[in-house]
């Protein structure tokens, strides 16, 4: 039996899964990542996790190929990791698809995660509805991520890094944001700017109903609580409104630039509810003015937080095959 | 010999051009399009000149193929114009490219005009010095027009509107654009706007210079009076930098979605002066947070006004052939 390995590296946890040659997953697993421990003993132990799964099946088996999906640059080609933010030692210039190739005996690919995420969307989510098609995927969750698809082509650029579209300058000397930049959307309408505005609201004795809620624990204030608190605190669904119009503006911008079939929406974020949905999708709508956007569909993720693993499964498929 | 026509059917004026099979030009004309004769009139002037032209020249000669670049939305596979918003009646639904192909008797393509400028760079301007080229075209006159290439391609999208990113949406809150959305980029930073600052700044005393070169006419305040005026007068330079910062946010968006290798700046706007252009490279690469941008670059247009016409031969092209 020909096997494949998704993986998602994360900042907390390590997800893997194992599926069949055209993709069906029947396992997955996650352990802590332990980042501080430094790059070889994370990369020891995804082995090890690895190697345990597959010892799990005792029909023989030949793993063809190993997606790994990791939280900032690398080089695609090599499969190097530049610069991982949220890791120490940033893993600059690790070898990561060699080690985990050497180790294991197939080809490994390495891709930025919410590139993985979408490739994830584009194969085995609502992308796989439309022939060829263009799409692109917000990934709303304590950032914004994201990544474009061209006539049913992930968009990579040189260094895997396009379709940041979460980093787009909504206001232009709005708040700083984590990329060094000012007013980009996820410094407005992440998860973690909506949440800022609801702290703000609870200490303003605006949001008496999230207060509650919250037991006076700023650390509670989340988009979830927020949500349950909506439709008591008017404030709090206006916070969470103009969030999802700005994220609305942004998909209206590539819509306008990319005349995609499909808007994606994942992430904690987006799972927060219908609503949301349709107040991005209403926005988008209203704010493209140069054609008719009655063909753009703006969809929730079906796969939810399992987007990165499945893409990660999606990347391992040896390019050859079909997809 | 065999020969290829490219029209940029304009507002006021009709440009045609003839080439040769590899896309050297040896004639241009341009004629009025006097617009209000409504669309039998203008296609029959169309057709007659390029008949004129052909006549000039007596050697043994076959047309192969005809390119048109129309300023509005076309139904790009038929061939039919379906809203050129500043023609009389609009021509909705006229099948232009039928029309004038059953008079030439030759293959004809219509596109709309930015697209076909943008074609234009791609195949005899910057974009051909780099191979499978990833760019965006932004042509910055009365308007703010554009196009996106992915990977060696134009992206036009089912009605041939993709790469609409002068409509970008800079200011949610900004000025009422053409398009019917609110502060899109050219509603900000188009020609007409710069203009609009520069007649404020006159009627505010706040440029006495721009008043003296203008004779106290607002008509004559324009980018270039603007730019004459800039190095006396402190907010007219100040006016035409803030424009030109929210071009270069546009491009950093458009970097950060696509991580193009090349941008390049069009229209009356970017002639004004190598000023303008750096002061649009140093936002985009100072806006672009999440990677590194030295690999990409900025230019001024090589075709100049001349994008469009140019374009039209590169569509006029049969497909089979080299480009």
């Amino acid at each position: 039996m020909s096997l494949l390995v998704g993986i998602d590296l994360g900042g907390t946890a390590i997800k893997v899964a194992l599926a069949d040659a055209r993709g069906e997953i029947f396992i997955t697993e996650s352990i802590a990542t332990r980042s501080q421990e430094g790059p070889d003993a994370v990369i020891e132990r995804m082995i090890g996790l690895i190697r345990r799964l597959l010892a799990q099946h005792d029909v023989p088996r030949e793993l063809i190929g190993i997606g790994i999906g990791v939280p900032g640059l690398v080089d695609v080609p090599s499969g190097v990791t530049r610069f991982l933010p949220n890791f120490p030692t940033q893993w600059r210039d690790i070898p990561l698809a060699r080690r985990i190739g050497d180790a294991m005996g197939c080809p490994v690919r390495l891709l930025n995660d919410v590139r993985t995420a979408t490739l994830g969307e584009l194969r085995f989510g609502h992308g796989r509805e439309i022939d060829g098609v263009t799409m692109a995927f917000f990934s709303i969750g304590t950032g914004i991520g994201g990544g474009v698809v061209v006539d049913g082509r992930l968009r990579l650029g040189p260094l895997g890094a396009a379709g940041e579209i979460g980093h787009q300058t909504m206001v232009p000397g709005g708040p700083r944001c984590g990329c060094g930049n000012r007013g980009c959307l996820e410094a407005i309408a992440s998860g973690s700017a909506i949440a800022a505005q609801g702290v703000r609201l609870v200490r303003s004795g605006l949001a008496p109903r999230l207060r509650q809620i919250v037991g006076d624990d700023d650390a509670r204030v989340t988009t979830r609580t927020m949500m349950q608190a909506a439709p008591d605190d008017p404030p709090v669904m206006e916070a969470i409104r103009d969030a999802a119009k700005m994220i609305g503006i942004a998909a209206a911008n590539v819509v306008t630039i990319l005349h995609p079939s499909l808007i994606v929406l994942g992430g904690g974020v987006a799972e927060a509810g219908p609503v949301f949905v349709e107040a991005v999708a209403d926005e988008m709508h209203r704010r493209v003015g140069m054609f008719p956007t009655a063909d753009v569909r703006v969809e929730r993720s079906m796969l939810g937080d399992r987007a990165g693993v499945v893409g990660a499964i999606a990347l391992a498929m040896p390019p050859t095959m079909p997809r």
